[in-house]
């Protein structure tokens, strides 16, 4: 039920039956006020979506909002899976990373850890992030924190994230193009395309590395990039919960270590996503992984909808919506701990009744 | 669901609920290079079952061999058993001994624990075995262990330690003859015999305790009669997981308090095996429990395979293979965790599809 990307399995059976904390990094970048660029919540109301699905996971319930985020065609966001799965086989923790947030979460109880990082701009203009500063940021972070149990999930949920992460691997010089996934099935390129564009021709006026990634990035990309660095010299494990986003992470991570001629000792790290990124035929996870000049373990989870008749919820089996929220690793956390295919669609389906 | 065989019930009511480490002893014994001494595993690649064993419990892959370790009738390892109660009730930690192998598995991301001991020699020639090194080794692990987790299981895969058992218990003057189990239903006992008959004439020649046991023991017996008296000055408990082996095991503990003048506090101490164990006829682990001279809680696990029409499975209930690799106190920890008999004959069955 838990499969290989790249590497091998040993990496994720050594987490059976161990303590995770859940950590969740929330971003808005402008980005997403472009319209039609993201289907990852609601229109007009795209810059609540991290803040809803902080709110939902945590408490199961969302304030900041009446109704949970819905995209346009109904899919409900990946939130669902992942306090699906802590219902039913709770993490240990869960904390938020605010890295820039419009609204924070209407929680209590929670920690919200803050940095005072504002939201970025619209990458088409340029998104004004000092990079280097969130970067630092996120390796002290890591470096002081004690997760207080067996290893870390890092999920995300920034609107938009997958033009600000594309933008960013192709101002790195990858060659990333059609490898990022989206939240919509039939992904709007012409006007994705053009944005990128209009990043890439700012970024490509800088010549220093942070310099570019301060115009195409959003905070969420800069941060983990710096949590990934900062925590190589912890001895707690880090798994990254997301798609290409997270991909993306890696690949900034790559581009400072050939910058700075480090390197990085990879074993306690891997990525985990859904099935849905992994079969996504207008994306390319395992391509952009493999472009990476250190090795990682990279998994998903065999979960689908098939189980299901719901009509909001086979979106997800026919392409829409695919990753966010630390969707596929909570998947993944779920069957490494028994959970079933059965008892994790029941518990999605009763949140829509 | 869970049974006794001696004691009383309120050792193993007591760990209902709580956190397991899972040791896996693991050695190779050249006694098992003799024609047809032992079915744990595959003619010619006898010596690889350990390793196969602890491979599969771990990753659920078989590395160092195509297919995974059965015997000639089909009888599939009993690390099916345990590998099945971890995916459905993951133990905390998976931890290997290597106490002699001749192959060390092939994963990462496990400890595998080395204490530079080699595969011993076959009895019928003398085992060759510093057996006060062993012991003393097996004694400072423990005292050093720290299991983070509420209790630790001992398991074992020796191919032919049965046979290595029976000498030994009988060269330390124990009442021990067919009392000991064997991984086949029909016993080869002309083979079995001549071989603990030659190591018995071998080690009557001595007259130290420790020379004896070097004579007659395989590594796993010592090591683990060492553990146990090094975990006797530990707050965490111990659940010796096997059958006949184990009790030898206490056996041999038994023989080295008496030489010592010493004495244990064995409440920290319990047995589980299984119901084949328990139910054969050509065996009688009770007896060989009541041989020592301090009180100990032993069990059994009511799973059996009724529910299963798999004909390598079935072969379990007709006597074949019984125990090994935790089996029994494998499913002793599921059950106490929840489990059904049906789940984790439906979860055996899926890696036999």
């Amino acid at each position: 039920m838990i499969k290989n990307i790249i590497g091998n399995i040993d990496f994720i059976e050594s987490l059976r039956g161990k303590e995770a904390t859940f950590l969740l990094s929330l971003s808005n970048t402008k980005t997403a006020n472009i319209a039609g660029i993201t289907q990852a919540g609601i229109p007009g109301m795209l810059h609540l979506t991290p803040t809803l699905d902080a709110e939902f996971v945590t408490t199961g319930e969302v304030r900041s909002l009446e109704n949970i985020a819905k995209t346009p065609k109904g899919v409900p966001t990946p939130a669902l899976l992942t306090r699906a799965v802590h219902l039913l086989k709770p993490f240990k923790n869960i904390e938020l990373l605010n890295l820039g947030l419009e609204i924070v979460p209407d929680i209590k109880h929670f920690k919200i850890h803050n940095f005072d990082i504002n939201p970025s701009e619209s990458i088409d203009k340029g998104a004004f992030i000092n990079a280097m500063e969130v970067f630092q940021k996120g390796i002290s972070f890591a470096t002081d924190y004690d997760p207080k149990s067996d290893y870390v999930i890092l999920g995300e949920s920034v609107p938009s994230g997958t033009t600000t992460a594309l933008a960013t691997a192709l101002a790195l010089g990858y060659d990333a193009k059609d490898k990022f996934s989206s939240s919509f099935k039939d992904v709007p390129n012409s006007i994705k395309a053009q944005v990128v564009e209009d990043a890439l021709s700012l970024a490509n006026q800088e010549n220093e590395l942070f310099e570019k990634l301060g115009v195409t990035c959003d905070n969420m990309l800069l941060f983990n990039a710096g949590f990934i660095l900062g925590s190589m010299q912890k001895d707690y494990k880090v798994v990254l919960a997301g798609g290409t986003q997270m991909a993306c992470v890696l690949l900034v991570v790559n581009s400072i270590l050939k910058t700075m001629d480090g390197n990085i000792d990879s074993s306690k790290l891997a990525l985990c996503t859904t099935k849905w990124v992994y079969e996504d035929c207008y994306s390319d996870i395992e391509a952009l992984l493999k472009m990476l000049d250190f090795k990682i373990d990279a998994y998903y989870s065999q979960f689908d909808f098939s189980l299901s008749n719901h009509p909001a919820l086979k979106l997800y089996d026919n392409g829409e919506a695919k990753e966010g929220v630390g969707a596929g690793a909570a998947l993944v956390y779920g069957l490494l701990n028994g959970l079933t295919k059965e008892q994790i669609t029941n518990k999605v389906e009763s949140f829509l009744q």
